[in-house]
């Protein structure tokens, strides 16, 4: 997946159709409802005949769509309303996580169109080899897609680690990964993407960031736009939003809240550090002291194991999930203290854990953060689970298209 | 001090006038080198014409000055270039402690002008008896800067808590306050401030983000403008300047390290958690590890004295701090690990310490720090030490009046 097919012709930057395009889009994928060309008219201050010439290009280059007529209380026809297309350009989202292999297509409105999971302990798996396994699993979802009138346009890649602007993987301890260049690798695979212009063909991030952007989307109305989400797998990564926009530190490595030192003098990490959260609330920390055997019970099934002998009453279990929780809600309680956050967000596998993590997170908030007898934290599972890094790299790619349509357009013009 | 006289007369708001010159008292302001008139319509796109009418507002106002001529190396008479006034209005900063009152005058251009310390534990003083000697400082403070040619137009307050937006502090741990309305305190004291609009009379914010703000405009040029500053006294906080801007937390209570659990089953502390770092860092923390009875050794002596005794090469304090920076270290490294910050700063009373807590602070985030290895992160005191938060208080006062100058004119014309 080289990713790209050639460009299309250059496209005149800051045009006025181009910034009329992305105005209108914008308001439409904005709407609580279906608006009309008069409601668009109204909203962006441009003329009925400029909304109406820029809604036909949009719905020519299957940008936009007309939604059935709206039942209307008043006397006359009921206006039909443009809603985003279900058929044309499409974000491709792809993860390598520890114990799995994900990918998923999301379509310009953000429905997850096609989503496969694959999963296998990567560990002992060659980088090349797992991106291999990764591009197959996304050619499927290509066709899938095509099969739907869907058209790729960009992928995104989330990765357990620390990545640098140029999509090489620095580090991802919990892989084994290190220096590894993603792109270089993928592009020795034919391509699956149609490239446009102004979309990249492929972005890498961390996945920890992804998934946090993937639950901010597909949150339910009313939620926070600052929180903390914790993707809780073997590794313990966290995504910081705030008022909406995703926190990315200096270089672009926050949110390593699994190397916060919770016991200082404790076990030793895969980091090089001593005592971090990874190893007192990690996947393989619970399974652990859960006394359940590793060999018995592979990475991939261990959430769901858990989750069942907790349901069950297994007091091991119970225990193990409860001790998980106080470390956790140590590290949580110290970024709150810091961070001055509301919410705190369990995602990845904590999600299918969380009737007995939260208990355990609350009690340490409570005993320890200076605000919350007064100003509580919300502490809740997140809506995605172990999906929200794929659904989040692909539903990034989706923004930037109704972003930045004119690109599409020119390829499809 | 209800802190105001009537204010004068209102503004028009957004008029052309008002945004050339604050247009062009930026410009001089940002300016490393006193601009000419010429310089200004350049680098404004004004005309001659307007800034020299602007230019001449700001003169009669007491806002800029000229500067002396610039030796220059070409032909022609020198041009001479215009500075921000060092008479005119001025910031008041004020700022109660554990162990100490604070309060200077910073001008325009951002020079501290005044500046008293009385030292003293505060723990057993009423908040209104605490307000009341403040504001004894704060009138011969303003005598003084009055004999500068300097009125003070706003005052700004630091408290070691967390404080609402109305000024109520509602916490102060350390201090022993709780639900504290600091503005109706105030409001019983004869006024200091000569109220203009647009600048409020007083405001009050957590000590550690006005001594975090102090420090990101006394940093010498080329340091990072994103940086951990943190301010160790008997209690410990944190500002957190991310790009050049403070960031607060979703209410404004962000930055509070001193709680970060470095010993979860640890000492209890006052906050009513276990094992907070204040516990373990914190000026009593290290006093007391070090041998010295409090009695024998107020608070508002410790830093001094310690230092002496670590310079002195005496084991006990040396042991003290070494432990005291391995414990700060410890939590500094989580925070650098979920930040990615490139920049801590040691401040307040940590930076007379720092030649003896930097060595091991570095230790733990080599150790714990993800990214350390290929990306170091810097630890230096801070350019202020304990005056940072008054500094920064009063300085924040003055770029609220080189923002939005006419309000000053406005009361002066």
């Amino acid at each position: 997946m080289s990713l790209t097919h050639a460009p299309a012709g250059a496209v005149r930057q800051g045009s006025l159709r181009e910034l009329n395009l992305a105005l209108v889009l914008g308001r439409i994928a904005a709407a609580d409802r279906p608006p009309s060309r008069a409601d668009l008219a109204t909203a962006t201050g441009l003329t009925r005949a400029t909304v109406s010439a820029v809604v036909e290009d949009l719905l020519a280059g299957r940008l936009v769509s007309e939604s059935d007529p709206a039942p209307r209380s008043g006397a006359g026809r009921p206006a039909r309303g443009l809603v985003l297309a279900d058929q044309g350009p499409a974000g491709l989202g792809l993860e390598v996580n520890v114990d799995y292999l994900a990918v998923c297509v999301v379509d310009l409105a953000g429905q997850v169109r096609h989503r496969t999971v694959h999963r296998a302990d990567l560990r002992p798996v060659a980088p090349a080899d797992a991106l291999a396994r990764l591009v197959e699993m996304a050619g499927a979802a290509r066709d899938d897609a095509a099969q739907h009138g869907l058209t790729l346009v960009g992928a995104a890649l989330a990765v357990p680690g620390l990545v640098d602007d140029d999509g090489l993987v620095r580090l991802a301890p919990n892989l084994g990964w290190r220096d590894v260049p993603v792109p270089a690798l993928l592009a020795e695979h034919p391509p699956l993407i149609e490239q446009v212009p102004g979309i990249p063909a492929l972005t890498v991030d961390n996945e920890a960031n992804l998934a946090a952007l993937g639950e901010l989307h597909s949150q339910p109305p009313g939620c926070s736009s600052s929180f903390l989400h914790i993707s809780g797998e073997v590794g313990i990564g966290a995504g910081i939003v705030l008022d909406g926009a995703l926190f990315r530190g200096v270089r672009g490595w926050s949110g390593e809240i699994g190397h916060l030192p919770v016991h200082p003098e404790g076990r030793p990490c895969r980091c090089g550090g001593q005592g971090c959260l990874e190893q007192y609330a990690g996947q393989e920390a619970i399974v652990s002291a859960a006394g359940l055997a590793r060999a018995e019970l592979p990475a991939d099934t261990a959430t769901a194991r858990l989750a069942e002998l907790a349901e069950a009453g297994d007091a091991d279990a119970l225990r193990a999930l409860h001790d998980a929780g106080t470390a956790l809600g140590v590290a949580v309680a110290g970024v709150v203290n810091l961070l001055d956050l509301d919410t705190v967000v369990l995602g990845g596998g904590y999600a299918a854990l969380a009737p007995w993590l939260c208990p355990p997170v609350l009690a340490e908030i409570d005993a320890r953060v200076l605000t919350a007898a007064w100003s509580p934290v919300t502490v809740r599972p997140s809506t995605l689970g172990a999906e929200a890094a794929a659904v989040g790299a692909a539903g990034s790619v989706a923004r930037r298209i109704v972003a930045q349509p004119v690109g599409w357009l020119a390829r499809s013009g």
